[in-house]
């Protein structure tokens, strides 16, 4: 059955549904139920997601009243895009799939049916007695972008479930979005991408033509200035240059990495090759030159947004938890498309530093912000308290704008369709944990304790009788790989053959600790190293510092690097600059006393209470 | 006559008024009437603000409605703090003190007089029908803010001028404002300060005590939480801790320095060395951790603040002209009180390198900001075109947020009153630029090309018969400096003797290109050298590179600094960066092909059209 075949039908819902599902690409992504994932750092992560962050939503969510926003009754509390955290949170119990939550999902699906209008509008925060008139502020308002997320959920549902309330719900909103937005209608876009990629994937849901035309359009208007100019430039939200024209990823990094998502998968269901070229080349140019290292992406606090090319200080760095998201969303579309292994490079890089960063052990905390540099100790907000989105400290149970809480949920309730696809000539591995993969006519479990060792097992569980090729991913940074004992080359590593049951491929990939340099480039980190291990990022933290003034500490590149109770120890010195009355004169000496310097991975960073922080350390000069 | 005696006479007026005129204190300042510039750096500035800068500032509060808001017919525009743009271009028109521009700033002030309350209370944006009502929001309004700039516009105007309708409207105001935040008023205090220095100066004009109590009264008050918690925290507007538990300046760093201008008044009147202490400490913290090389302050975009302790990335420099002017503020009533070259070694450099880079050559355009690297070219907005407040590329002729133009026109028409101070036992000299003082009992000639030349004349041309010191301040950069041929160390240098007529003292500082060095804190500029000749920083554009890649400079340290035509030469280094996919990885080599680097005064960047832009060169490392 191919893919075309399974679109429309209940293939997807037997198979478990599947974040993005193009009709055409290189390679296809896999169902929920196709890969399970077992005991690991991954399958730890989801079930916290999934035990306690989404009690934790559903608490804030009725706690703030942005629930009971879509209640007539109610008087409307919180930002004009509260409605869209409701519909990422039934996302992500759609993609959780568990009869165990199916009674709170349908009481929610109740209450958002009974807010929609007969004509399939729908938004808490517009067109009502006493509000704003309906797309009276396409700029700021946010009502496409809701209705993205309402249609994205709809889609959720429908592939993991089948059709439902909430598809009907879905769908009546789309339609709607193409009799206004349509050809003749409102000649104009969303300030903030999301309704593209919904658009677009409900078409590969119903097989209606008319949703991809629609999505289309609005990928193609977006950049002609069809919005008004506000602060941040038009760049803000991509409407500076139109899509197929621009160089790089730009503005608002959420909005960015949201509308090539749309892009890509307009392309691909369009066979439109030059647009799919444009969005890989600003996907190019933005890991090349405006990228963390954690992968993170969007330097500017201010706007949320993109910086400049090189524009990369540790210390301003914003690196939104939702930008990591739609990092994902994008190289996991170019990655179905292409099927080159450097998207899944900066997909494993991102979950590593990015995802598994952002919440607490608990799964009821959250970095908004994920920065790369800690100046000062933050300070731990109660529990019960909402702040502001930009706290880059400490891990906060809920924001005003809480979009990262239920844009990780849905993402963890969607893991494991991440991890492996599938082609005609057989299966791909791009990620490595713990899991049972099971396309039907191939099995496999993979064993593996990566990240914290390098060797991963695939063993075959079924097989066709016929040859096929299991592919391997080995990322970029591991040099000295070996796929049973023969060395392989960063990229794809392929083994054809017909296997047997029981039979076994192991990969060795070279987890070990190694230094990073920067491009010299990047101003904010010249004369700096950074830790790594693996696709994990290492970092430096003032507890394990002792008296040790963490502001002078400087590696010695040359000194060994070695692993000891999970972190990584490197020798270096510190303690060799004192203050002046001004802070620029003439070339610095002295070196400091020598200390040992441990660092431990990123992503679990500020777990032990306040800390001062940094991923990049500065190296001796030699 | 002793200042205290001056104080609430007219002996200001016949001295021309001061910006700052304490009743106590190590210096005296000096009058507009004093200090006559003569043709040199700054006097060309001072008259492109005059003759052009003026006319452009009203044809603009005209044009955005900001000055109509006192018109009770009119429909208000512009943000809640526009009214203050009024008052700070009165303030300037006071300074000037100019007949040609009494009828233009008499209808001005008839206009804001007539829209003042019976009470004293002048707002245009609160109290009135369909407005929110007085004193509501005091953390964003900006009431007292608005009141503090027409109270010092009064100052300026009773001390340049003598009492007329301005002083009477901003006495109802300020007699107003004590009425309603006095003992047993509203206990609270604007969200920008501003009122407490005017207070402070509406006191040492008039002598009326309850304007010195009631700045006391906000000053003692700001720092208890008086205020609501905001997204930025409470540091934003210094609420977060009392002024005489702080350790450094923070937060918004207008307002941070605002208010410490302020406290330096009341601690000065109030003989509260405790007070003065405790700013002056924060001030030291400030200079030595959170001030870029060129004076400026302020890193961080979205909340317009000091960043943390070295936190000083030159591509995401703020520096906002008006934190210059509220810089300048503060150190020189620190001066005033304490007499330390350290404070005139600040305001050099921030006048130098904030104040005379913000505006263009014709004084009709202004940076808002003033970033130490411009990593993309802008693109200059057309003359007739508000612009928001963050652009730092190209200087514009207007903001939404339009401080600066005032705030420099303000500053330009009292910089006579920052040269020079007098003491009982004589005059001081604190900034070099060609000009003639005359104090009665004393005159001078001060005779330089500086800063292009390190070489200052002063000829006594009247002095007493009595021995008197002449002192004169040696900047902190230049060592090497003789007077009268005999080496003096940084600091002041003194010369005390009886004078005749005709005689001169020579001061020559060692005005030629330096290299400076970063301390290595800081991060954002590490490996990095800067260029500075005298106070003057300079900067390397792209403009003067031709075909060379801006992004791959370094400078070679030993290469010897030469001066050509204007700019400084060094060697160096491009080219050596080539694209990879990911830009971390293995320690980079290569150090390109051979350049040679011109650098300009960084005053003078952006004034060739459109370029890239960086103070800070990576340096080879040797």
């Amino acid at each position: 059955m191919t893919i075309e075949e399974v679109m429309v039908t209940g293939e997807w819902v037997r198979r478990g549904g599947t974040p993005a599902a193009p009709s055409k690409g290189r390679l296809r992504p896999l169902g929920l139920k196709e890969v399970t994932l077992r005991p690991g750092f991954w399958q730890q992560r989801q079930r916290i997601s999934r035990e306690n962050s989404l009690d934790h939503i559903e608490h804030w969510l009725t706690r703030a009243g942005w629930l009971g926003n879509f209640d007539q009754a109610a008087v409307r509390q919180g930002r004009e895009f509260s409605d869209s955290e409701i519909y990422k949170y039934l996302e992500a119990l759609a993609w959780a799939n568990d009869p165990a939550l199916e009674d709170r999902f349908q009481a929610i699906v109740a209450r958002v049916s009974a807010a929609q209008d007969p004509d399939g509008y729908l938004n808490t925060n517009f067109g009502r007695p006493g509000q704003a008139p309906r797309y009276s502020d396409l700029e700021w308002g946010h009502e496409l972008y809701c209705f993205g997320h309402l249609i994205q959920a709809g889609v959720a549902r429908a592939r993991a479930h089948g059709r439902d309330e909430l598809v009907e719900v879905a769908i009546r909103a789309a339609d709607h979005v193409c009799d206004v937005f349509g050809p003749g209608g409102i000649e104009s876009v969303c300030g903030h991408a999301e309704i593209e990629p919904a658009l677009a994937e409900l078409y590969r849901v119903t097989g209606d033509r008319r949703y991809l035309d629609q999505a289309r359009l609005f990928i193609e208007r977006r950049g002609h200035q069809v919005l008004g100019d506000i602060e941040f430039g038009r760049s803000y939200f991509q409407d500076d240059v139109p899509i197929r024209d621009a160089r790089v990823l730009r503005g608002h990094a959420v909005r960015a990495t949201y509308l090539a998502s749309g892009a890509v998968d307009v392309a691909v269901e369009t066979g439109d090759e030059e647009l799919l070229d444009a969005v890989a080349g600003q996907w190019a140019e933005a890991v090349a030159r405006r990228t963390y290292l954690t992968g993170g992406m969007g330097s500017r606090h201010q706007d949320e947004a993109f910086g400049e090319d090189w524009m990369l200080s540790p210390d301003r760095s914003y690196s939104e938890t939702c930008a990591g998201v739609g990092s994902i969303m994008l190289a996991w579309r170019l990655l179905l498309a292409r099927g080159e292994a450097r998207y899944a490079d900066l997909i494993e890089r991102t979950l590593f530093n990015v995802i598994a960063a952002s919440p607490a052990d608990d799964g009821r905390r959250f970095f908004y912000t994920n920065t790369l540099h800690q100046r000062v100790p933050g300070h731990e907000p109660p529990a019960d308290q909402l702040v502001p989105r930009a706290a880059s400290s400490l891990r906060a149970p809920w924001f005003a704008v809480s979009c990262c809480p239920t844009n990780l949920a849905r993402t963890f309730a969607g893991l494991a369709g991440y991890l492996a696809t599938a082609d005609d000539d057989g299966l791909q591995l791009h990620q490595y944990t713990a899991a049972s993969i099971d396309t039907g006519d191939i099995a496999v479990e993979v064993d593996t304790d990566y990240p914290a060792d390098g060797r991963i097992t695939v063993r075959v569980t079924r097989a066709p009788e016929t040859p096929w090729t299991l592919t391997l991913r080995v990322p970029h940074w591991a040099g000295g790989a070996t796929l049973d004992g023969e060395p392989v080359a960063p990229g794809y590593a392929r083994v054809r053959r017909r296997f047997t049951a029981g039979e076994s491929v192991t990969l060795d990939l070279a987890v070990r600790p190694r230094l990073t340099f920067p491009d010299p480039r990047i101003d904010g980190v010249r004369g700096c190293v950074a830790v790594e291990r693996g696709p994990v990022v290492y970092c430096l933290e003032s507890v394990d510092l002792g008296d040790v003034d963490f502001d002078t500490v400087h590696i010695d590149p040359s000194s060994p690097l070695t692993d000891r109770d999970g972190a990584v120890i490197v020798n270096g010195h510190a303690g060799a600059t004192a203050d002046g009355a001004w802070p620029y004169g003439g070339r610095p000496d002295g070196e400091g006393a020598a200390v040992e310097i441990p660092l431990h991975p990123y992503h679990r960073w500020a777990r032990r209470g306040p800390s001062t922080m940094r991923v990049w350390v500065p190296a001796t000069t030699d």
